[in-house]
């Protein structure tokens, strides 16, 4: 090795050693006699200290180092006077006798801090100067601890990982596939995974009983905000299981990993159904850290003469903890914020629970202070606290006030960082309707078994069928979901026409599978974490971005590599393609 | 859990236990009053009994089970009278108090057997069944046991797996990639790698350190018989290392894998440079478990009027120990074997060495007994052996003579499954010719450094220069291999320019990386290892594809679920490409 130790390790205990060191100049200092360089590798930076009476050659040779040259210094431990107890190796320094450079370094175009100045396209495009700034580092550092924990976690627990095929068949099911062609097969083409669905599932038709799978998953989506076209699942499924043991061996990995990773000891994973947690919360991945659980009003609010009340679907409101005191110009706000086109309320309606007992509203004129205490008494609000209520049509209602509510808990400061409240979501509708293609689709996918209890539903009532279907909610974010699978054929041809798919199409896409069902398939079940956003909320950080090595913008592209990237008009012929120009 | 143990769990201890297990039927036999059936699941073989007399209804249900059922048994544990000691459960056997079909099967198309009559088309196209033999079943396990103790081996090295993106930019140079089309960013395409090259050395850039990550790589090959267009690599790469550092490393993965997993110590790990590799073996990859090192003869036996020698390049044999009893037959076979069209040679010069001390060769017309004994004793041969000699060109002879070495190897039985002589083949070339395209290519990849006291023959003689490049081979298979990597941008910019790029082409291709170069580039070096063979090779195989679960044939098709495939007119459109018709 170039080096005896690394930038992180040295401390008191090696006094007078000699030692090799490697890293980056992070930054040096020069003051009158003696220069100081704070070298950096991985593992942390230690103090260099160069003097100008003892070795004048050396310490010139020291003050021509730009930032981000990389060297290789030798020299002995000493006890520092100015001790700096903030990192591990503050306690002594390097007094050099040897430098070498090992190669020299631009200005890089941003600085290397925590605090950088560089802006995001600058950072994504020099991503290899980005990935040394120690927050990213630390990402991409837990990343690989969490993949770890969560091998061994599930290897301990007899899963067994097998690798599934990148190279797949493009079915129209779902998202968009992004596709392969196969030079050797002209006019074919392969697909890549959206998931290895239906290959955990012949898995399981094989015996394998325990498996998962850390794997890259693709999706040829528009990309919002926070996905990315390529990104990581941990994968699993298990053979006779029910639903409950799904859920209490999940439990296990995660509370494994919150312990491991963390060092948070998590012990209740309390369950919703879809239908609670859509009335109580607005949505099927609540923040369960805070309260303010949604209360309706149509009993109590109707028929008083408010139009508003009187015509909507539904009237629903939170109760915010000791916020009767906010000011006309907040209530405003919060009235401006509901009226968002994204958020789309028409209007909001409060009700201040007074010190003194009184009730003052934004619809005082139809309402008398007996109708407002029966609100409250609803609402179990105390005095101090403001009730803020949404009228209007049921879904788009619950929505509005799903944000409205996590809106409050942020200016409550009710999103405690350092707490965790996982939630189990259960029994979600098995089919949704679709506007566009006019027919159902499958919420979770057309493998997802219906509830034994809904299965003669399915064609009478098809909205109505629940399904054994679960996801995993952590502070209101969706950490994996998954289901009991239909495991026999006839149940799968069912549900297939359900989806609105002919008999050649089921054969064509899914004939494998349905084959498969046929040679004796045991009942299993499974689920897939998303490992990006795990690991971001494990992190504390809602960008999923910030913890891939190389992410993709907003656009698919990489801008670090410039990809992708026209190819040559030989790889195209060899290919059998032709691009059609867009405006030919 | 529908069960309560695995069926390959109970014995003795468990005797008058109350259990439940599943899996499937995998034979029955009718003993007139009794049934017994072998029921199968991941771990084993457990067998249910049912007995007429006691309970006539449940053995008429057993007795209609067929092969694969799916089946869920409850019952009790009791000591069989005719115990089977070569399996763990064969001392008990579960008396049946409750049967339940969990699923039927039809007749799988082959037997699920070790010795199966499926032929190989059936058993891809019926892939889940052909997992379910425990052939296939071990050699998964062994692919998962090897994945998670060479991870947990490597992160408890200070390696930290990073996972690079699949989707990224295509480069002419190497094999051919595939490609996928950008639907967002219209006539362009991603590719996918051929191997993490670059973004591990930009991770080195970016102060990683020691960076591995199991990855699955992608190369459009016509594919030969043991090649896949999909594989897997165990991929590694450090900084502040010299190759010494890199091999010793690797070493130690290499060790911690044949002991955790095989568990053989290995200690030696002999180097050989290439060039001496060609000249003993005439192989790059040798297999070192048996002798039969090369031996040159030009300086005996040119000019003594065998026409055949005169005229050869090189004359070189091996010693085939006491075969010099070998029948006119069987020499003649060994002759017809070096003249096939793949080996090449023009025929096979023989030397008996006779117990008497005598000689007897197919040449005794043009060599004396005594010019025999020189070259007996140039092999250091022993009365009872025989020589085994080629002539002709150089590179030509020493390849055929490497297949003859093998073969003999084989008829000797020197090629022990359970002796693993593990082999550092060095200094290999950095360039090699290239007939086609009449310019030198890289042997390894663009990237590899040249030994520094050759950098000064790049330009006058680019042939002869030796890279810092390794490979390991084990028993004659090449394991994995790797180099130090340039780390200044112009010595990359002369190897760009050796391999005949234009510096158009080389900024276009791989200018982010020349660019890294610029920033601060640490000394590196890596390696990667084919996951697929080396587990192959500890389970004792010459196939990859036995350690695959879904792998495709020679033309890249996944025949199970007939892909690849054609796809719709409207995914065509959105990617805006057209096929061309190959008769258009």
């Amino acid at each position: 090795m170039l080096r005896t130790h690394t930038c992180g390790e040295l401390t008191t205990k090696n006094i007078n050693q000699k030692v090799t060191l490697c890293g980056w100049v992070q930054k040096s200092r020069d003051l009158g006699g003696m220069t100081f360089i704070d070298m950096r590798d991985r593992y942390g930076i230690t103090q260099l200290v160069f003097d100008m009476e003892t070795s004048k050659q050396l310490c010139e040779e020291a003050r021509k180092l730009g930032r981000e040259y990389v060297i290789c210094a030798t020299g002995s431990v000493e006890e520092r006077s100015n001790k700096n107890l903030k990192i591990p190796t503050g306690e002594i320094e390097i007094i050099v006798e040897k430098l070498e450079v090992l190669n020299a370094a631009k200005l890089p175009p941003f600085t290397i801090e925590d605090n950088t100045d560089g802006g995001e396209e600058l950072r994504m495009k020099f991503r290899y100067l980005d990935l040394r700034r120690n927050i990213n580092k630390d990402n991409l550092l837990l990343r690989h601890k969490m993949s770890i924990e969560a091998r061994n976690y599930l290897n301990s627990q007899q899963f067994i990982e097998i690798e599934t095929p990148v190279l797949i068949k493009s079915t129209p099911e779902g998202a968009r596939d992004f596709v392969v062609p196969s030079r050797m097969n002209p006019e074919k083409f392969y697909a890549l995974p959206q998931s290895p669905q239906t290959f955990k599932q012949l898995l399981m038709i094989a015996g394998y009983d325990r498996y998962f799978q850390i794997v890259k998953c693709f999706r040829d989506e528009d990309l919002r905000a926070d996905r990315q076209p390529e990104f990581t699942q941990i994968d699993c499924e298990m053979s006779f299981v029910t639903q409950d043991d799904i859920l209490h061996t999940f439990e296990g990995l995660t509370k494994h990993l919150f312990k491991t990773i963390l060092n948070v000891e998590i012990s209740d994973f309390p369950r919703i159904s879809y239908d609670d947690a859509m009335k109580y919360y607005g949505s099927d991945k609540p923040d369960i850290r805070f309260d303010m659980k949604f209360v309706e009003l149509n009993q109590l609010a109707k028929n008083r003469g408010f139009n508003v009340f009187d015509q909507a679907e539904l009237i629903v409101g939170i109760c915010a903890k000791s916020c009767a005191d906010y000011s006309r110009k907040q209530l405003d706000k919060l009235t401006d914020f509901v009226r968002k086109p994204q958020i789309g309320a028409k209007g909001l309606v409060y009700v201040k629970c007074n010190e003194d007992g009184s009730f003052k509203s934004s619809v005082d004129k139809f309402y008398t202070q007996e109708d407002l205490k029966l609100w409250a008494d609803e609402f179990k609000a105390e005095p101090g606290d403001l009730l803020l209520i949404l009228a209007g049509e049921k879904d788009a209602n619950r929505k509005a006030l799903s944000v409205l509510r996590l809106e409050m808990a942020e200016q409550l400061e009710l999103k405690d960082k350092n707490t965790y409240r996982p939630l189990w979501v259960v029994d979600f509708p098995l089919l949704e309707w679709n506007e566009e293609s006019q027919r159902y689709h499958a919420m979770h996918h057309p493998f997802t078994s219906p509830k034994e209890e809904d299965i003669s539903k399915l064609e009478s009532d098809p909205g109505s069928v629940r399904a054994n279907a679960y996801d995993l909610v952590i502070n209101g974010v969706e950490i994996g979901g998954g289901s009991v699978r239909i495991h026999n054929k006839e149940l799968q041809n069912t549900m297939f026409k359900t989806l609105g798919f002919s008999d050649e199409d089921a054969q064509d896409q899914f004939g494998f599978l349905m084959n498969a069902f046929e040679y004796g398939a045991p009942p299993h079940a499974g689920i897939a974490f998303g490992f990006d956003r795990w690991t971001a909320l494990f992190g504390g950080s809602e960008s999923i971005r910030d913890y891939i090595a190389f992410p993709k913008n907003n656009m698919g592209k990489d801008v670090m590599i410039d990809s992708p990237s026209l190819i040559s008009e030989v790889q195209l012929e060899e290919l059998g393609l032709k691009i059609v120009k867009e405006n030919s």
